[in-house]
């Protein structure tokens, strides 16, 4: 079968995507990227529209890809004008590629109605560019805007726009769905009978390659992709992440896995799909777009199971619920814990998290219904993984508390229009000695936060590693007849962790108490473990803080 | 053609997402707009599984459904009894439905691997589960768990599983692709297949009814939702934005638009379409998960255009980049980095509100980009009515204060373990006059709230029918460079309407109480209005608290 070409448009369709944007370093980062994991054609832009995607073709010339092909994007000539005379054209030469991708118009509609031109300057329009591009030695990727609407509305003249490429000798014919509103079963009937009638054109000439562009308008984008492999495209167009405009161009993070594993396709070296989720991870990160969790293959979601069934037959028999092995695409399995989580999810984390639950004499079944009695209440465990942590140990007599409160009081004030302002007092004691602090903040948690830490700083030093990063509350019903509860989820990290932690309670700030404490326990529990550790490992006894009695 | 029943299982395979956790009240809630929208079953829980789901039913069974039909979830019966010993059918039974689903293993790996069972129990299983709920009266949805990997591995075995069900009476056959690793194209050529053997099996009984779950593991749950039905299935089971385990459900907010709109097989009531916007958000906004702007038809950036070139042609004819219209789903289009969009947007809220936008001098595009100046700094006014009107009669000049705010002082305690207290003194002034009190509260927003209340019943004895009913926050990021920001959601309401107000500040106390002061704003000007119209009514004059310039 013949090879499939993965085309890469993170960094020119990706980039119409709200809120996405990439700086030039950015784009050629990215780049080095895609070759790494073996992307044939990575486009970089559209060096006539801007200045910034010029810069990054001149970087690009500077670097040595390994395999990736770097094209340059633009329109086909102006009208009225010689292809030579095309200020865009040349901007694509001058980018100092080897491969070009133009567009041109499929669709009548957008020839006459919009561009009010007449319906044969748009054939020579195509004709012209691509003639020129390959007379200047370029390979040349013709995509075809709006080939399925343009095709359904006037087949004939979507056709001939399509041989105008072809014989002026565009290398590929990519037919785009521009708008998204075409389906699967659609695509397998119109596709075929283009590529007929294009053989039929072709033959003798030179082979027909074909390509396919989608959106996701209906959510439909990787479908007509795999969809337009089936029926014969040898070129797939997308995104990392699916980044594009309006709902997104076809991802790449999808199609890739789903035609190398599931349909046998290769498109990339099979060594590389392992590096698939970390690419994705990378993209997001480098356009500071939070992942989405539950993105096919590679999100944090894609492997995790939550009810109780499911992950007691997924311990047997990991074709029971998973329908490949996480780790060919560089992801994981993740239990978590909840309402429908059953003994044998509870056994799983435990193990995971190196909590002994055999140790308090308690039975797992009883620490099931403790811990769904909780959700009842309003805790939610399967992301609060370090609330959990340490109600596993408090369930089996395993937790040693590293510090306790005392009290403490905090303050908000606000005089007429001018903001609040917050203070907190705190008294903590660890190992019998007591602290008293306080401390201002944006807010009564953050106030609260500061003065604790200030508290904890005479006795811990490691703090200064440890930040929130993420702090979410929302309101949950209690059981009936009581007051309205609220849950706040704390997020922190260090330098090498990311941990969650949650509380309950009717007032936001008892709630935030309970998470942010937890927060800090969990960080002084593990530092505290690593300097055991690493004492052990010295062969030096180690001295955990005076009257602190530290399991490690 | 055959109508197509949409069967949303939100309530029940939605909560096994990560993150999405509803209480009873919130179930009830989402089950209430999704029978104004006209869809066919509500899956609202298994009963036999937790004590939360049967609660549902409980509330369930006091409401009256317009057109939906409530179902419960559960298994087929426990090896080795009768039906009718099995606790789990009989908390079917108990939960009053007319409508059980239950689904049974399709793939001979889960029965004799996984479960350790003999085929010919499983197929007994079936059958009599199938058979105790037809005999107790149940229109009885039988769930094909795993069927096509089943099928795929041992075809005569899977379709044996079936045949079991639809002899035991089973009104529809839902072949479930559990694990989502199916692809259309297999779908194309398995649904059919197992379609001609199964009419043949019922020829002369009665009509077969085929229904499709699909999961979106390879990014296909909607392709193979749409897919079966274009092969012969009548039901389609989904949840709304398509939550669920893993990487979720076939999206209903994507499948039924396609059905309607492209493949002109109604699903839901025409003019019901229109709702399915604010139903995706409002289902978001109850699991308090951030709703995905990308997602087709029903996300915010669904028909967002950026490029200039899609900008123009747009203007002149909305075919050109929008694969259908907007409004027909409840959404708009909206151009990006342009003020054009949302001018006639802010000109039909205000015609609604009553606000008069000419009045302050002050033209609409001013206003308009006022409004998205403050959107940038994350406040968001698509649900926040109260504050959105506020807003518009202050950038009008036409906006009255009832009361202005001196000061405050929040103060919350803890000592040791005992739950925190919380107290507030506010004071305020109304027409002059001043007035300092306290009050108690869980929580400062709460202790605030009852402040403020107290100190204005001297004022406006009105209050007492004033409730807030929710309190949202989350943590919204600000312009480059400066500190995360808090964006709070008080919802209240009295006896006849209910308004969300919103506040935005790097504190959650400032941002609290920015909302919390729309909403007493909005009640006042709301009871002054009607004071006056009644007093215009009964042609006697109005006299507004002391020196208040009450507007109406």
């Amino acid at each position: 079968m013949d090879p499939i070409f993965v085309y890469d448009t993170t960094l020119r369709d990706g980039t119409q995507g709200e809120n996405v944007t990439f700086t030039a370093d950015e784009k050629l980062k990215i780049a080095k990227r895609l070759d790494d994991m073996g992307i044939a054609y990575i486009e970089g832009g559209w060096p006539g529209s801007n200045p910034k995607d010029m810069r990054f073709f001149e970087l690009a010339r500077k670097e040595r890809f390994k395999t990736a092909r770097i094209t340059a994007f633009g329109a086909t000539r102006r009208p009225g004008i010689s292809a030579a005379e095309d200020v865009n054209l040349a901007a694509i030469l001058d980018s100092g590629v080897s491969t070009a991708a133009i567009f041109g118009k499929s669709w009548s509609l957008h020839v006459t109605g919009i561009m009010g031109l007449p319906l044969s300057e748009n054939l020579s329009m195509i004709h012209d560019s691509v003639a020129f591009l390959k007379a200047n030695g370029k390979e040349v990727v013709y995509d075809a805007e709006h080939f399925f609407d343009g095709f359904k509305e006037d087949p004939d003249y979507a056709v001939q726009t399509l041989k105008a490429a072809f014989d002026a000798g565009a290398d590929f014919l990519v037919l785009c769905d521009t708008n998204g509103g075409t389906l699967p079963h659609e695509m397998q009937i119109l596709i075929p009978s283009i590529r007929d009638i294009m053989e039929a054109h072709a033959a003798g000439k030179r082979p027909l390659k074909l390509g396919i562009h989608s959106h996701n308008d209906c959510g439909m984008a990787e479908a007509n992709a795999i969809t337009a492999v089936n029926c014969g495209a040898v070129m797939v167009q997308g995104t990392i992440n699916g980044y594009g405009e309006r709902c997104g161009n076809a991802d790449l993070t999808t199609v890739i896995p789903v035609l190398c594993e599931k349909m046998h396709r290769p498109c990339i070296p099979a060594e590389k799909l392992r590096c698939l989720k970390n690419l994705s991870r990378f993209v997001s990160e480098t356009a500071n777009i939070v992942p989405l969790n539950v993105r096919p293959f590679v999100g944090r979601s894609a492997f995790s199971h939550k009810g109780g069934i499911h992950v007691s037959a997924v311990m047997k028999e990991p074709r029971a619920y998973e329908h490949m092995d996480p780790e060919k695409v560089g992801n994981r399995r993740r239990v978590l814990m909840s309402d429908m989580a059953g003994k044998s999810n509870v056994e799983y984390k435990a193990r995971e998290m190196g909590v002994d639950l055999c140790a308090g004499g308690c039975d797992s079944k009883t620490i099931v219904s403790r811990i769904k009695r909780m959700e009842e209440e309003g805790y939610q465990f399967d992301v609060a993984d370090g609330s959990f942590k340490i109600l596993l140990e408090k369930f089996t007599d395993q937790f040693t508390s590293l510090f306790d409160l005392d009290s403490f009081r905090v303050t908000i004030e606000k005089d007429g229009d001018t903001p609040c302002s917050a203070h907190a007092t705190i008294k903590i004691s660890v190992g019998g000695t007591h602290e008293i602090t306080a401390a201002e903040g944006m807010g009564p948690v953050s106030a609260l936060d500061n003065a604790l830490r200030k508290a904890l700083g005479n006795f811990y030093p490691d703090l200064d590693s440890m930040h929130l990063v993420d702090f979410k509350v929302r309101v949950v019903d209690g059981r009936e007849g009581t007051a309205a509860k609220v849950r706040v989820f704390i997020e922190s990290r260090d330098s090498d962790e990311v941990w969650t932690t949650v509380g309950v309670s009717e007032d936001i700030i008892e709630a935030s108490w309970q998470a942010l404490t937890d927060s800090f326990q969990f960080k002084l529990a593990k530092e505290a473990a690593k300097k055991a550790q690493a004492a052990i490992a010295a062969g030096v006894s180690y001295n955990p803080p005076e009257g602190v009695a530290c399991r490690v």
